[in-house]
């Protein structure tokens, strides 16, 4: 693709279209974060079944507040602001933003581990044959995912609407059918855990444990505020609309899925999520059953699909300001990031086999960086509301004053509650990848301080170059490496390394006959080594012309099959790699392009 | 070491230090030979225990033969002669002579597997608790063989000998022990099963299994007739005493310790080696069976040792007769054949690893390839004596009449017994071993063909030069490249790849300002790549000037430490391996060392 073809205008996104394309993230853990949380509390046995509503409740008016906060981050930065550019903007410390990256970095990687996990599990429900495989399917995934990705995928590309709806329009279905449902047979039916009896063992932590697992069905919140540009205009409003309808689809399928769950009293199984159950209880293992399980597959591969996306995106900001490799920034020729892409598969890949594809052993990993970035953002739009000011600032300044209230306050309760159960590794990983960020740069930095010149005094002058060509015999690839030696220099000196008087006596006759092309140099090798002499050659070579470059022109073969590469030997390649680390020689390779 | 040291007297051997040194691999193997051809019949039951006798018998005088037929060897081929020196004398197709070397180096393969396979069953007999990690500890053992002949051993250390002489010791004391107990006890014990029943189901083919199997016994023979030079002068009288002298030793303890294995009747047992099961009954679990133990772990990994050097070695001289690759031929710095030390510790840990590193498992692909080269050496032989004739020579043709007529036999009835079992393996292996040295060949010599010329008229002449330079700015490394680049050639091209007009019109500017050093090219990327328009503009100069040598030059960071590779683009690094593989240019890089 063209750079120019990226911001045509006939590419952007009508409201209704972009919201199934950027919610696939958000909307598809609505298939696992109910589970994870009562997940946590059913050691205590059935009487916590009924705790699925309250903390249903309690993430719905999370989501609420998110929501309402990221609808300020739109109109803060239309050209879409994710966390990092949010606290670029309004932090000084470049640490601050660091924070916010590092953390949605590691959160990406858990959110392609947790997905692709999760879509696994939700096919294993329903071929419990499967459940073996799921670490080696899961890999298979991330590989399917990273060569797609490779070949390039654009984010807006409007297939990917269709998994999203169907899953929508399958949850829907299940809701309706569940009310149906109870209209028949009762809203309390004889599987319904009594409401409000607290179960022995019951703690705070335990709850907020609970809470906190089941937040990880609000990840993926900020995809719609970081792609602002690729809506139609007006980019704002509708990026708000989509905000608005996706903040009231995600409510009800939340609040409609964990009421149903609790009337039918379903509990976690890890060989059968609650989803693929509630689905049994209504439809049995019919096609309805088939569609809604597949379609929860498809669109948690999607959400998976979408970090690719935004982690190489990400990934390749900061590497452009910085504080990450900047061969992240490289675009393949299909515009993905490779680099990140890569590296983004490569480490979900070590989570997913290092948990063995556990959706519920990775959550405690789970969430705490979003919350930390999301944090990060509702602080920094409270610093550009006192700022920047702007129509009905003190309105705005006060929904992020809370956003920013509460998601701090949910970051905390995650850390706390998870900390033993895995978050510790993340409260690790994060801080690590800061202190290698803030080296980056130091590094980067120092190498630009060290590279400017002043142009008007300091100009390219030519030097004084002594040409030495490494021969190991007369034969066509000597003689075409010394007609390309002739054409660069006049002053070459040949060198030749042998390993006894007999050869070395052999190839100065041969030399002799051929008409002495140039000086000869031979040097005797007792130990069979060649760079040893020639880097003894080298460093006289220095000490005699201390101002001049050297250059070492090495032939080297080219075979016409790959595996004949095997069959000559590597010392040009070896020789050239040492030479370049170890010396200050410049290295010219002549190619012989072997017909054979 | 240097070359004039390799063969100075005093470091040739009497031949009763040669004798332990040189018999590590043969005479380690009675430790799992006579076990090896016992399991194939202990699916009889007990009545089959007695064959130990007859089936021992067999192999000892198929052991007299083979002996005084390499004593024909060594009197043949003073110098040294393998199965592979003695093909390629007596036979003009090479596939003889590659199917010599072929066999004999998958047998060397086979040789550490089962060595080192067999000295962990030593241990895991005396110590059960080692049994689930012997594959683990297999490879560790094959490791630091590697990492010892890497870093290299001479065949001829001294040192090598005391293992081997402690481990004579260790199993004539057994057998003394033996007669002693026998004398005591009477010679037909409780547990002696009765001689001469015929067990139920057996058959010819199983006989003959188990005598193939106890033929692994015999591997390793070869050992003396390849190493004649390191002997003290007179060379061959000594190599020949050393033959019989290990003749004699040998036979003696394999009758010795199949006797009392009978007299006690002793039969397989996968957790425990009959050695140790002997061991046990005379002396317990005291001081005397841990050192036998010890010992023979000792024996066989220097078994496994020793077969580092015949292998290199023997890829070495095929490699260099030009059917192998010719790295082979290259010597470490310590003398070792580096590349086929690595080739054979790689290829047996992957024997170990595929068979879990139970000898028994091994045993099937083993000892075929060895009977296969003892044939071709025989029948080399008889050629030879017919044509040289010299001293005595019909009774030499006789006995190696004798020898091929037997080896062929055995090397039939091996590969027809153990078919099934696995020698169908090496029997696919070893031919296409041959196809592809048959190829290697046929590519060297259409290479040297190539390259052959004629000294007196084509010489090197000065080739017009055209000389591109990579720039990708106006800092230090290009001030560096530019003046290299102006001291090779007067008609310089610096070529500028740029993403947008700003940046190319920003490179144009500071060009400008840095007084124009030389021509400026500038690119315009639409897609964001560097090689694409690279290789438009080198296709442009090819047709310009079709007869000239274009150099590109490119510059390199090299940066202090190894993980600050990571930090810069190793876009220069790709750039020169596709123009190098795809482009007839050549390539010149022109380093430059950061400070920081």
């Amino acid at each position: 693709m063209r750079t120019a073809e990226l911001n045509a205008q006939h590419n952007k996104l009508i409201w209704f279209i972009a919201l199934p394309i950027l919610s696939a993230d958000l909307y598809s853990s609505v298939s696992y974060g109910p589970e994870s949380g009562m997940t946590e509390l059913m050691k205590l046995g059935p009487d916590a079944k009924w705790y699925i509503i309250p903390i249903t409740i309690s993430t719905v008016v999370l989501l609420f507040i998110l929501i309402v906060s990221y609808i300020m981050g739109v109109l803060a930065y239309p050209n879409g602001g994710g966390a990092y550019a949010i606290a670029k903007d309004n932090f000084k410390p470049r640490w601050v933003s660091l924070v916010a990256s590092s953390s949605l970095l590691v959160d990406y990687i858990l959110t392609v581990a947790v997905s692709v996990s999760a879509a696994l599990e939700a096919v294993s429900s329903a071929y419990p044959a499967v459940a073996p495989y799921e670490t080696v399917l899961a890999i298979f995934c991330v590989f399917v995912l990273l060569v797609v990705n490779l070949r390039g995928v654009a984010e807006s590309a409007k297939i990917f609407a269709w998994p999203t709806i169907g899953f929508m329009g399958c949850m829907l279905l299940l809701i309706f059918t569940g009310f149906f449902d109870e209209f028949q047979h009762g809203f309390v039916q004889h599987s319904t855990p009594s409401f409000g009896t607290v179960p022995q063992g019951l703690s705070v932590l335990l709850i907020l444990k609970a809470f906190s697992s089941a937040c990880s069905a609000l990840t993926g919140i900020e995809t719609i505020s970081n792609a602002v540009p690729i809506f139609r205009e007006p980019q704002q409003k509708n990026a708000i609309k989509t905000y608005i309808a996706l903040g009231v689809i995600t409510s009800v399928t939340l609040l409609g899925f964990a009421y149903h769950l609790y009337v039918k009293g379903i509990a976690p199984n890890p060989h059968n999520t609650m989803l693929s159950q509630l689905t049994e209880s209504y439809f049995g293992h019919g096609i309805l059953y088939q569609i809604i399980i597949w379609f929860t597959f498809v669109v948690l591969i999607l959400a998976a699909n979408s970090t690719f996306t935004g982690f190489s995106q990400l990934a390749a900001i900061v590497a452009a300001d910085g504080f990450l490799p900047r061969g992240l920034t490289m675009r393949g020729d299909r515009l993905g990031y490779s680099n990140g892409i890569i590296a983004l598969a490569a480490t979900a890949s070590i989570l997913i086999i290092a948990f063995q594809a556990h959706t519920n052993a990775l959550i405690p990993l789970y969430a705490i960086g979003v919350f930390l970035s999301f944090s990060i953002a509702q602080f920094g739009l409270i610093r550009r509301w006192k700022r920047v000011k702007g129509p009905n600032w003190r309105v705005k300044l006060a929904i992020n004053t809370v956003g920013a209230f509460v998601t701090s306050i949910v970051a905390v309760i995650f850390a706390f509650t998870k900390f033993t159960s895995g978050a510790w590794v993340v409260l690790i990983v994060i801080p690590i990848l800061i202190i290698f960020s803030l080296a980056i740069n130091r590094h980067y930095r120092a190498v630009a301080d060290e590279l400017r010149i002043d142009l008007s005094t300091f100009r390219p002058k030519a030097n004084k170059v002594i040409t030495v060509v490494l021969v190991s015999g007369t034969h066509r690839v000597v003689h075409n490496t010394l007609s390309f030696a002739k054409g660069v220099s006049e002053d070459l000196i040949a060198v030749y390394v042998g390993f006894d008087d007999q050869s070395i006596h052999r190839m100065e006759e041969k030399w002799e006959e051929w008409g002495n092309p140039c000086r000869l140099v031979v040097l005797k090798s007792k130990y069979r080594s060649i760079l040893e002499p020639l880097t003894r050659f080298i460093h006289l070579l220095e000490e005699k012309q201390p101002k001049s470059n050297i250059q070492v022109i090495i032939p080297q073969f080219i075979p016409k099959k790959w595996w004949h590469n095997l069959l000559h030997n590597q010392t040009a390649l070896l020789l050239r790699m040492w030479l370049l680390r170890n010396k200050d020689v410049v290295i010219t390779t002549v190619p012989y392009h072997l017909r054979k």
